[in-house]
């Protein structure tokens, strides 16, 4: 085996990133993204709201590999990175203006190495064929990775992104082989705390969320809209753990208020 | 339009490059790797010696880009690259050690870079699906181009090494951008003079190939094994036009000697 050029990220840091493929419709596609992610050394595959009967046909091609048949299938992509601590969104911006801060797969690769030195998770998102990613499923990423592509003809092949964006993850060097320490010396922590997960933060907008409806703050007509907007802030603060939790604390204190006051008000004006 | 992360490679490079796929099987294949040109804004594919049926059903499949209904189609290698002065190779060295020099796909930008300054068109090129290319094919290459893969699972899907290869190349800044110069000037050309095509270099083998066997350097039984040799050998001398034509006259001259000694021998020995 004549191997000149190695794939840099190390294994540890290569098992706590997440390929996840939202409403898939092509189960060659299925088949073709598991197989960049066999040649770069990727084994978690989630993939949300598949249509049965191709991903079922997916899952049981001849030479269907292991990784396929470990899939994860779920609902719903909130669940799929509710672990994770950055979450990833891809696809080309033919006509929306996002949110989310737009980054290169190679500046993305630099945000993967600095979130894997911490202990979290990261998840790299797939939209389905067709249309892409949703405002709804972009509102749960944090960044957005663009590849660049020709304007006359920027929608990629979903196997194809996926060969890209990995190709271009698994050739980062990890952070462990960038900072050289004496050896027997671990690196000390830092002062900063891990960054809230993906499933803190949906916990800490439906609260957020509950609060608004109960202080009238959220006419019904504007809900959905809010949702969004709620969603994208949480993750435009890059919150820690302890701070997202106070937060939480907070608004479910002002909620069980709103609760007892509406009770109040129900039973009429106060007679202050 | 909003295009965050542009392609950096200049149109006018883009196009002086030439995407060769040898012998490919798979219609889907060659669609996808075609796709992933117009991605990337690539417009020249060569399909040497394909599998006549798939590429009639490739080139015919509904939505078939003009780019693969202008795609040339030739029999042999050496014709689809003799244009061209740097010839890359691309595959996985799963167990062979290779004569040419291995680089990777960013490596390869800064190569293709560096020829695109001269005038001279660059090829790269890909091989069949289940064995790749092979030793013959490669002794056409200067450079062999190898995508990092993981041992367990090196070989990559034809249209996602496509993709891979295409998006770095992409993504290199060409040297005009490079390179600032006072508006007005032109870059003055160096003492150096542009690289001999891939065609003079057959043109000389096959010249030298004649002198060995006319000379009785060459046994019958070695002329394949030599043939191969001399071909690599060329490519790793890196020689110039003028250089590669001044070595032309002296074999054409040194066999046409040969020639003459043979008739003078085939009259029997020689009287001194």
């Amino acid at each position: 085996m004549f191997l000149y050029n190695q794939l840099l990220l190390n294994p540890e840091h290569r098992d706590r990133i997440d390929i996840v493929l939202v409403r898939p419709r092509n189960p060659l596609n299925i088949g073709a993204a598991a197989r960049a992610m066999a040649n770069f050394g990727f084994s978690h595959l989630t993939v949300v709201g598949p249509y049965a009967p191709h991903w079922q046909e997916a899952r049981s091609a001849i030479g269907a590999s292991a990784l396929l048949r470990n899939a994860k299938s779920l609902e719903h992509l909130s669940e799929a990175v509710a672990g994770c601590m950055l979450v990833a969104g891809t696809g080309t911006l033919d006509h929306r203006r996002p949110a989310q801060r737009v980054v290169s797969p190679a500046e993305f690769g630099a945000l993967v190495e600095a979130a894997l030195a911490n202990v979290g998770r990261v998840a790299l998102v797939f939209g389905p064929e067709k249309h892409g990613l949703t405002r709804d499923d972009l509102s749960f990423c944090h960044v957005l990775v663009e590849i660049p592509t020709d304007s006359r003809q920027p929608s990629m092949n979903l196997g194809q992104a996926v060969a890209v964006c990995l190709y271009e993850l698994a050739r980062s060097a990890s952070p462990a082989q960038q900072v050289s320490t004496p050896p027997g010396k671990p690196i000390e922590p830092g002062p900063h705390h891990p960054a809230a997960t993906s499933g803190v933060l949906d916990l800490l907008a439906g609260v957020i969320e509950e609060t608004m409806t109960a202080s009238g703050y959220s006419p019904a007509g504007l809900r959905a809209a809010n949702r969004l907007h709620l969603r994208e802030l949480l993750r435009r603060l890059t919150l820690d753990e302890p701070d997202a939790k106070r937060i939480l604390r907070l608004f479910r204190r002002v909620l069980w208020r709103l609760g007892r006051v509406n009770e109040v008000s129900d039973r009429g004006p106060d007679s202050h």
